[in-house]
């Protein structure tokens, strides 16, 4: 297993790997034959980074059986996706910082995020899964009453991709088996979600392979798999810690 | 008036100027001070590619006062925006291809897009009309029944974003007074769609300047301003011309 991180170093950006709390440093990106520099600074020091930064950013609605059976649901016959705007994208320790003209509530909503490692076209499953690069957390917030203030056009462009709306990180990690994962998310330090990847109504390999037939995935892409239960409103001042073990804590603020 | 081009040349990309039949090359990016490479080629032996390359490509629904009064919807308060993959984007004389998967319809949709020159961020109408760098020629191909293939979530993402689901150019028009332009499509060379941007509910200054105060537009990224009456399925074999006097005919053929 290998934990991915971007990192902020003077003005310059880099990835690096992390063990030891020591972030070996890397030229290129990892999923594109990077090569190490020789360099390493202070995992404690560096100033981290979204560790992506995809064309595709893709998110999913209904993608967890309890959370469909608690709020009546049907089953989706494939994955029900939205665009986040890459403008969206922070990183660890970022604040999420609602647009000034918005005084609605702003949700945090706990995710498991694919990160793409190749183009992947009309793949099959197994094709799909060998794509994938690796995993991350994401905090795909939700500007709620922005989502339907139109009654006649549910806004998932605005309601999920206003800037800083699309928290990333804290790492990329490679080698996780997923179908043992779960995420958690805490607000205030008070655990409001938890909950198995392995309720997914649609698995990470299916989501890959069944999007890719219509849209291609490139190298870097990220697909955020939907939340299940217990999302809930911050407040400004609220801390949320998206956390998923073998990847890490993604923590940030409400502004 | 200055007309843009991207253009392929052996293995290579380049931006180049139009006039008199002849694309004088430039490096780097229109709207990041490019610099003449003294080179040029005929325009007629040129592959002209995607003009431009968005890391936000954003649509509008229900943005002309014409089409609002004909389906019965009420005017809204804000533009309504999707988001369509960076995937779906096509050059000129590109192929619509449907997934392998659908069946259903593909309607084309001509309209005028925006490019963007400069970052733009809570701008008002003024800072967002400087802030436009030109103008292009946008198909916004819907696949129709994927829209609304589930009955609890209208799937946007989907039906805009497949792969070559968006073509765009042949140039970008710097110059030109948008308050004064007409979009026609032809269809087989029948005219099919012939309407005046200034029947828009919301202008493109209007637009940009309002999309970012939520999301930060940044240079390339490209807004397609809604169709109005006249958006009607192709079928496989036919022609679809986006014709905008000033910028161009965007040609493509639906596979």
């Amino acid at each position: 297993m290998t934990l991915w991180v971007r990192c902020q170093i003077n003005d310059q950006t880099s990835y690096g790997i992390v063990a030891d709390d020591v972030i070996a440093l890397y030229s290129g990106q990892p999923w594109a034959a990077p090569l190490p520099t020789g360099q390493s600074i202070a995992a404690s020091e560096a100033r981290l980074l979204t560790p992506v930064q995809p064309l595709n950013f893709i998110g999913l609605w209904n993608n967890f059986h309890a959370a469909a059976a608690k709020h009546g649901y049907a089953t989706p016959e494939a994955p029900l996706t939205f665009l986040k705007s890459p403008s969206s994208i922070t990183g660890p320790d970022a604040t999420i910082t609602p647009p000034p003209s918005y005084t609605g509530r702003t949700l945090y909503e706990g995710e498991l995020g694919i990160v793409i490692g190749q183009t992947i076209r009309h793949a099959d499953e197994a094709t799909a899964e060998a794509g994938i690069f690796g995993f991350t957390c994401v905090n795909d917030a939700t500007a709620l009453d922005l989502l339907n203030a139109d009654q006649s056009f549910p806004q998932w462009a605005r309601a999920k991709g206003c800037e800083t709306y699309g928290p990333v990180g804290p790492a990329i990690a490679t080698g996780l088996d997923w179908r043992a994962l779960t995420v958690r998310t805490l607000l205030n330090g008070r655990e409001r979600q938890n909950y198995p990847v392995s309720d997914m109504i649609f698995s990470p390999p299916q989501i890959v392979s069944m999007i890719s037939h219509e849209i291609t995935l490139l190298p870097g892409d990220l697909i955020a798999c939907g939340t299940s239960l217990g999302a809930m409103p911050m407040r400004s001042g609220n801390t949320v810690d998206v956390v998923i073990d073998g990847i890490g804590v993604l923590r940030n603020v409400m502004g």
